[in-house]
């Protein structure tokens, strides 16, 4: 049997050290396909470029491993990658390190967990990873060990169609981590808190800033709570977004043309 | 009782026609406050701009009606609206009318959707509006009458927290339509198939083509199958992307640390 094909991206961009230390990872089980944006495309969550052609570059092709860079978003590197650059269908997609948490509603905006999620529409298993650190120089050596673990899991079991992962780990040492648990995302909503200033013409412009507000700060079985506790989590993902409860509700209106 | 406070946006930006019929429809129910791209923002899904500052421009003020362009993405105009320009919250927010499809997997990707989703992070009921028709002259006027219909109906009943709507009319006359329907986000993907060229220069890129995939053909309670048999769909739409019938196979794992 052939060794696993695995597609690798991120939003960081692709000499982010993060990408670096899950490129490592990838390469123990298989030869490894990196298609990662040029620069940071970090809250880019599923932009496709329309109205623009992407290019892709060639970085480095050596024995199991070769990197493309791309001008696109996250989602463009993957689309691009399956339909374009890679010779067959990876086996898997995996996406990250992230620099920074994508637990709750950032899985929403982030590019990382676009990609993995990419992947998942294509009936490819896939996960995407990010350390609760957002610093360019975090330490992600403690990461691989469970990025190691999951990858070892995916590779044995699969996952459904049409769903990957929402992989977190808390910024701690080792023998600060509690474990890792499976749960549900949890609600809550960024808070923008926008920071006004005046250029030197006189026009105003805004900073996104802001904090996260967690609707269930008690719920012990989602990822932000895990987290807290010192959990690394993982949240199965699936991207049918049907509201089944409140269809019935929205029968009931006057809908009468 | 005051009139309702209507936030509007879209992805087409602040000139296209689809936002001037819905500006218009959102007038006779109440005071409209529009934020809307500079330019057209397709594609954009959920992403924010974390790395560039944004900026707003007042195009339009008088009675009843306020419009703002900006050059973030969709869901920067809304953020942008609720924590920055606009004095109160507003009671709903509209987006649209989007000139193309967002049935199926389109709403992930699509800025309109976006938007709309946006707007019930922030606990308000929203919706969502697409035509059938990619033309930037395509006639909205059939789409008003339905958009009446919703907004009654939204503004009566209002939408369970967390949950906003997916309004896809086709492309037909009036008296083609059969009828509203409300139902399921049907299951399928885009299949992409770029077309590659080379510049004066000898570099290679590439511009996004593709086509929809139906999985789920026959099934005669999603927006796909209904949308083609000459019905306006709605789909309630949620934002908790957990694979709950996932969690426990991934808890069997071996996840040791």
């Amino acid at each position: 049997m052939n060794k696993p094909l695995i597609l690798v991206s991120n939003d960081d961009g692709v000499f982010a050290s993060g990408l670096q230390m899950l490129i490592s990872v990838a390469r123990e089980f298989g030869e490894v396909f990196v298609v990662a944006p040029e620069k940071g495309e970090s809250g880019m969550s599923h932009a496709i470029s329309i109205v623009t052609p992407i290019r892709a570059k060639l970085i480095k092709k050596e024995e199991g491993l070769t990197v493309y860079s791309c001008n696109g978003t996250p989602v463009d590197c993957v689309k691009l990658a399956l339909n374009q650059l890679m010779e067959r269908k990876p086996d898997y997609v995996l996406s990250g390190i992230n620099h920074g948490s994508n637990a709750s509603i950032s899985v929403i905006y982030s590019g990382t967990m676009g990609a993995a999620i990419e992947g998942c529409f294509n009936c490819i298993p896939s996960a995407g990873f990010s350390l609760l650190d957002h610093s360019p120089v975090a330490d992600f050596s403690v990461s691989q060990k469970y990025v190691r673990i999951v990858l070892e899991n995916l590779i044995k079991d699969g996952l459904p169609q049409g769903t990957c992962l929402n992989v977190n780990i808390p910024k701690l040492l080792e023998d600060e981590i509690k474990g890792i648990e499976v749960c549900r995302m949890t609600k809550g909503v960024w808070k923008e808190e926008y920071d006004k200033r005046t250029d030197p013409s006189g026009r105003n412009y805004y900073w996104l800033t802001g904090y996260f507000k967690n609707f269930e700060p008690d719920a012990d079985d989602t990822d932000e709570w895990l987290l807290d506790k010192g959990y690394v989590t993982i949240v199965p993902i699936q991207v049918d977004l049907t509201a089944y409860d409140c269809i019935d509700r929205v029968k009931k209106w006057n809908l009468k043309k």
